[in-house]
């Protein structure tokens, strides 16, 4: 169940000899046949961000999406104006097929960064998806593996509200993610009445309690796009709370399995901080804590080693997050093995065995809290990147 | 040649069965003869900052050190009141030997974080090493390889300047480097006649243009400590810029042989930031670079991947560092892979042998630059992270 599980949505993937992988599916069409086509985006806010970004982010802005043509093998980022040429001529070709304007038509690549498409490959593989395009569970399967690069799985999620409303995403992203974003694509389609505005306040609030708060490597790509379609076709008008809590399940739900297939990982890590002054504070001290290397390294070697936890924590400013490291308390999957900034239980008590770590930290400050989702450093991170189109 | 290079100096290192290793040298002492004993310390800005650090930050304000008495095989950081307390134990031994005042004793060490010390091994040490005080160039080969952890080799650096006063130093540290100081002690001596004050000043500077612009791992350490001590014994009283200059010098010698021994890397990569509005503007872009994964990744696997360069470049903020991505050019050992933000020369063209890699970034904005060096990211990274005292 993917972007098709919403009604008025077609979809297809199709293989066009874009990827490096022989035999991978590398386009991915999702054409929005309404009655409405609200659409709203969020990008990545990268300076250096890529043609396809560029286009979508321009045209997204009236509120509407007829279709988004997406490929991977190849993430058309600092090409120049030849490479937005290239983004503008698929969108071109897609609103030819479907008797729209380009403007109407999003764009999202995913790849190498720094050369351009083979722009001949895309343009056919984007007639051969129009020719394959389906309603069907198999053809929304088939755009969520097209969207796939080092991922290992696809990943998708589907929500169903009151009276019958459907929403269903698809998500691609596995390295360079964070610290806004990801290296990811999604899609996310629902045939609730909905407009425009009500899907771009959903997604934002959704994005920035999900992708925004997934930190894989500390890489912010150049490509990050998630776009929100909703084409009307249930009849049904949502009530704007649940509605807005389906979106952020779905984005939550998708971020999870990004980290959950973070490149190379071996644990889950949430680590969640508690009792900052602010919910910023919070924010910047899970930041902190995901994006050490050294605790990375630790967990992948099922160490609980609470002193890489405080001495990122420790890098946070003052200002920033104030707290006295003499009242910081933290806990790994349950266990209190630092208390007052001073060893608590012991380390071994910590059962590192599963996939999930839960580090919770307090730092008895005030009332805000957020959590951050990260993953496990392994030398298969390492080979990956290090063998990655190199 | 080390710390007993300038006159006035004697040091010892011995084992004292602290460090996992067996026959692993682990307690070095140094110990300032006179007849001045001026003294500065530049310290971590980890907030959760090490017992010995906070006994060593505390008494050198009054700008002297008679010694200092340094281990590894155990931080003594988050190790609360008892921690301190073993600090001043170790102080109070010292300075009983020497007949001098606690205060006047400097005290480091490096290790695991949320431990006690084995206290009793820790003094033992301490009394052997005040046993073993010499003034030769074996006693400060011995001090500088009992405070290795990590590191592959020890690291010195010495330096003489006009009518022949000596500046000597060395230092540890290896992984959980940046971005202020790294998990590196540093003790640099001299035989000049300066004061207290202009120690503190030549090694402000030193260490700010120095073993502040490095990152191994992006990890802020609890540890951290660079202190530099005057004997007077050469009764030479230095031109001041030629002072700075020399002390600049170590500590740059120093830097450059801890990126050089980065845990596990197989490349130095050095990262000059051209044509900043400001210093700053350029040492935020350079390390934001420096801290990426994915492109120390890609530097493992021989690859001169630019778009791992700009995609950093791109998350610093326009207030942060104004520059215009279509100005930026990018060289990395002098071929221009990237011409405003797009590809130029074939990255095949770029010879990846060497273990030396320049990266050059012309922002095109200003008059300002900086550098800042980094290593690669390695498998053995990970294996030294994930299985080191776990």
């Amino acid at each position: 169940m993917s972007v098709t599980f919403a009604q008025g949505f077609r979809a297809a993937g199709v293989e066009a000899g874009i990827s490096a992988v022989a035999g991978k599916k590398d386009v991915a069409l999702v054409v929005n046949d309404g009655p409405i086509n609200a659409a709203a985006g969020v990008f990545t806010v990268n300076r250096f961000c890529a043609a396809p970004v560029q286009w979508t982010r321009e045209h997204i802005r009236a509120g509407r999406a007829d279709a988004v043509i997406l490929n991977s093998g190849g993430a058309n980022a600092c090409t120049g104006q030849e490479g937005y040429a290239q983004s503008q001529a698929e969108a071109e070709l897609v609103a030819e097929l479907l008797g729209t304007r380009a403007a109407n038509v999003a764009v999202c690549s995913t790849g190498l960064i720094g050369e351009l498409l083979p722009l001949d490959k895309v343009l056919h593989g984007a007639r051969e998806a129009y020719a394959h395009l389906a309603h069907d569970d198999a053809a929304g399967q088939d755009a969520a593996h097209a969207i796939m690069t080092t991922d290992t799985v696809p990943k998708t999620a589907v929500r169903e509200g009151t009276n019958g409303y459907r929403i269903g995403g698809m998500v691609k992203g596995s390295g360079m993610i964070a610290p806004q974003l990801a290296t990811m694509l999604c899609v996310i389609t629902t045939d609730a009445q909905v407009s425009a505005g009500q899907c771009q306040a959903a997604l934002s609030v959704g994005t920035d309690l999900s992708f925004n708060r997934i930190d894989v490597d500390g890489c912010m790509s150049t490509n990050d796009t998630v776009l929100l379609m909703a084409s009307g076709a249930s009849g049904v008008e949502p009530d704007p709370d649940e509605f807005n809590r389906l979106v952020r399940e779905i984005c939550s739900e998708l971020a999870a399995k990004i980290v959950g297939d973070g490149e190379g990982s071996s644990h889950t890590i949430e680590i969640t901080v508690r009792h900052a002054t602010t919910e910023d504070a919070a924010l910047a001290c899970g930041r902190a804590v995901a994006a050490s290397n050294l605790l990375k390294c630790a967990i992948s070697g099922n160490d609980p080693n609470w002193g890489r936890i405080v001495s990122s924590l420790g890098t946070v400013p003052m200002d920033v997050a104030p707290y006295d490291p003499e009242q910081v308390t933290v806990d790994v999957n349950g266990v209190r093995i630092c208390d007052g900034a001073k060893p608590a239980r012991d380390r071994s008590e910590v059962n590192m065995d599963q996939r999930q770590v839960t580090i919770e930290i307090d730092l008895n400050a005030g009332d805000a809290e957020a959590s951050v989702w990260t993953d496990d450093l392994t030398h298969e991170y390492v080979h990956i990147n290090a063998d990655y189109e190199s």
